[in-house]
């Protein structure tokens, strides 16, 4: 043997950093506060309880809850145990829930859920298709219609010792499968993204780097986005690795707790869409928080406009960076960062690179081809669709065969993404994936909305477009053409779709026309309904 | 397939770098300047020159130069065309040489001392003892006795396409031994250490992060470590994988060399051993040179007077930061670093956390253990050997079976270094387990016996070795070289030192010699003086 490949797994990171940081602050929920020393004493407890559910490596454990102490420890005890965390979006709806479970075999679920009754009832209702389901935990509140609450789960722990939960850490192999976390794609169900802990362990550190998000031991981290969503970009991994602080708020956290953690807490480093940034700037300047101890803001999910990234600059000294990535990517693809040669650049010109999704992260390829796969040049101009590889981009997806197109026969992901790369390697997403419409920071799949409608007796065809918003950036609008003889109203399709849609994804409108645009080949020309429909109001 | 493991190396990170930073400067070395877009040019064009050489997958090759462009790029060409390289000492005697491209059974052998005709003169004595080597480069000036020049090498690449040569890069799997790189230990033979890809991507990607050595396309980095001795901290691979300039000055990079390379190419990091910086410090204050540029001084080899410290941060606001590593760790260990909630510490308090060679790195485990195995308490006062694991520490030697004893039962390499660990972490070595002096049960840092000593105004330098005794198993002697023209009498240091030592570490004697003995890199060789002395009695 030539090297112990053991050791790469972000559970085997906590404890050497509790070795070297034990005294220091390591998460901080409202009054909970914990040390790394208690964090690593914490994950061990939870790799117990976890052993003690009757999960074996490999078993499937799903994980739905806002971000929050108990989602950290939770997820750290299911990954030293050897399972595969199926992360899960708290606003999943039933049947979203139920698909993932079903598909990914789970074999236990953690969730706050079953405080919500519709949630509980629907997974009673869905019992009978879970047949791989053992137990539930209530990890936030009481125990509801679950098997255990959260301290009855960790109680259970009692019956497995430190040392086979220590063990099972030490034995995690960095090939071993970490995670499954569902994306919601264009078109169909959810896809399940495969990570290993390898994987985990190799972004992680490439995060830490001083070029990307440079996290160190001096940081304190706020989390906004969801931890479900592509695991937050991994902070909560990199900062357990490095020593950083992470500071959770719970679900919704909104612009004025925001404002007041920062504040108290000194955060260093957070990250959000940019409507976020819009409010907290009002805020800011109307009730004087002091927001100066951050030495940067992460800006993914849309772009900010230019005079919002100046005003952050020059009203509170704070760089704001746009950083791109996938959930196939574990997730960091890009961030922007000033090449040593620009500082001297006039702002115009710095800005203009500020305006771009960044350049590569070290360790990930990025190239862009056209429809027949030629590599284009990195001139700021040609457009195709972003591919990119690297030792945590994935290759497959989770026994998801008809998705093998996503990748080239040369190894490459499609992302998706349509884009221009620059001489100097910055990147522009300049066409999201021409279906997906992006609201407040959530993506929307036209297709979906669009099947569900056609799904309603009186429709014939539906396309569903992206129309400008000034505060959700873009929201779905509804283009139906209902069947001949059909008398429809707008609002029937609206009461139809509000039980099966989580509320962004409803479109704020549905316009009935006489017929869908189509291309040549007879697909949907969408180009020409959006041209219609630029200007719409409400 | 989950994860396409492929790219893990640093000639594959060469690419990238050069698609992020291809107009940057890369390499300076003297009057030769080149940007990565021509260092990833020069690293394919070698490994043309390299396969042209019949250099097979996993054949090694030699390379012994001293600090230049052409080290790196060759190292590189060998790397990328499947080679292992093996990094010879430009120091080492003939015999050693011989003994090195034997054990390894080196194909090539690539070397700027043909223009030594001592050296060319073993290597064609050895000849016969070498079947495997094929072929000889020499690197830099004329080819003398090697078969072919540098130009003559790259010229021999023609035959060999480019894309047969960036397939080769492509090729490269993380598992592939990358390096063998001997140490000259102390005692016996050199041994050689296994680096994979894969265990030098991890390693340099970790020196990358903003809590280690924080390397970033910012930084300018000056070499004074010769790239064979531990490759120089791996600081060349780092460089070109983050996008850092790297300046080369040869041989003997001498203090008005530093300080003048510092202050006109704006050097951002460097490292080398305490004796060069007290040089260094006497020239600014007397030359006026300015060494501002400089973000860290990372120290190696033997700890920095906190004096030396203090003055680079008062007098030129540098902050030295110890750095301790071995090459079986590729090499990085530990990094001085005070943690955030030091800041607001005295200046006392924080030298005291200076003068430690610092915490472990990420993914490096670290402990001490007594004879007996057993783990010591990290209380800053037990000592005991240091021992490591990770990643990137090997797991063996290279054809070395006899040297398992290195590795304990457990997985963990055995340092040979004897350190205390404090509550926060961090390390402090003592002493060489060698060394260590044990007499009548209690140890004796041989160390700090010689720290002693070396700070009598009349001592230019140091060792102290054990010597038998029949009633304690061993005592110390102290071998002493005066300063010249002093007349120092051994009576004299053995008052010197009675008060400031505890009475069993007084040495028994003192013996006046002429010179310490050093090994090829420069270190005390105190089997020399354990030889010489064996049989000594009072």
């Amino acid at each position: 043997m030539r090297y112990d490949q053991r050791y790469l797994s972000i559970p085997h990171a906590v404890r050497g950093a509790a070795e070297r940081y034990g005294d220091e602050p390591a998460i901080i929920d409202g009054d909970y506060r914990c040390t790394f020393d208690e964090l690593a004493h914490q994950m061990v407890e939870a790799v117990r309880a976890t052993i003690a559910l009757d999960v074996r490596p490999g078993d499937r454990v799903g994980l739905c809850a806002p971000n929050s102490a108990e989602w950290i420890i939770a997820a750290l005890g299911i990954l030293g145990a050897g399972g595969v965390l199926v992360p899960l979006n708290t606003r999943f709806k039933n049947g979203e829930l139920s698909y993932i479970l079903r598909k990914s075999g789970a074999r236990a679920l953690l969730a706050s859920s079953f405080l919500d009754n519709d949630y509980a009832a629907d997974l009673k209702a869905a019992d009978p298709e879970l047949p791989a389901l053992n137990r539930t935990v209530s990890i936030l509140g009481p125990r509801g219609a679950a098997d255990l609450d959260w301290q009855e789960f960790l109680h259970g722990g009692e019956a497995v010792s430190r040392s086979q939960a220590q063990d099972s850490i030490d034995r995690l192999a960095p090939e071993d499968v970490s995670d499954v976390m569902f994306t919601s794609g264009t078109t169909g169900h959810p896809k399940g993204v495969v990570y290993t802990h390898r994987a985990m362990f190799l972004h992680c550190l490439a995060e830490a780097t001083t070029d990307l998000f440079g996290i160190s031991e001096n940081d304190r981290i706020l989390h906004i986005v969801p931890m479900f969503h592509a695991n937050s970009w991994c902070l909560p991994y990199t900062a357990v690795m490095v020593g950083a602080d992470q500071i959770f708020a719970g679900a919704n956290i909104q612009p004025p707790d925001i404002c007041r953690l920062i504040q108290s807490e000194k955060v260093t480093f957070t990250g959000a869409v940019p409507t976020v940034w819009i409010a907290i700037k009002e805020l800011c300047e109307k009730e004087g928080y002091d927001i100066s101890s951050l030495r940067t803001i992460a800006i993914g999910g849309s772009a900010a406009p230019r005079s919002l990234q100046q005003a952050y600059a020059k009203n509170f000294g704070v760089q704001m960076s746009h950083a791109w990535g996938m959930t196939e990517m574990t997730p960091l693809g890009t961030v922007t960062r000033l090449k040593s040669y620009m500082e001297d650049w006039s702002d115009e010109r710095k800005y203009d690179v500020y305006s771009r999704v960044g350049y590569a992260s070290v360790g990930v390829d990025v190239r862009i081809v056209d429809d027949a796969g030629a590599e284009l040049p990195w001139d700021g101009e040609s457009m195709g669709e972003l591919q990119v590889r690297g030792p945590w981009v994935i290759a497959s997806y989770y026994d998801n065969p008809e998705s093998a197109d996503r990748f080239t026969a040369d190894g490459w992901f499609r992302t998706g993404d349509v884009a221009t790369i620059d001489a100097e390697g910055y990147v522009q997403i300049t066409d999201r994936t021409k279906d997906l419409i992006k609201s407040g920071g959530e993506w929307v799949s036209s297709v979906d909305v669009e099947n569900l409608i056609m799904s309603h007796p009186k429709v014939l065809e539906a396309a569903v477009i992206a129309v400008p918003h000034p505060k959700w950036v873009e929201r779905p609008l509804a283009c139906v053409v209902p069947k001949p003889g059909s008398a429809l109203e707008p609002g029937e399709i609206l009461e139809f779709l509000r039980p099966q849609l989580a509320r962004w994804a409803l479109p704020d409108a549905v316009e009935i026309i006489d017929a869908v645009p189509k291309t040549s080949v007879g697909k949907f020309d969408k180009k020409v309904l959006r041209e219609r429909y630029k200007n719409w109001t409400p």
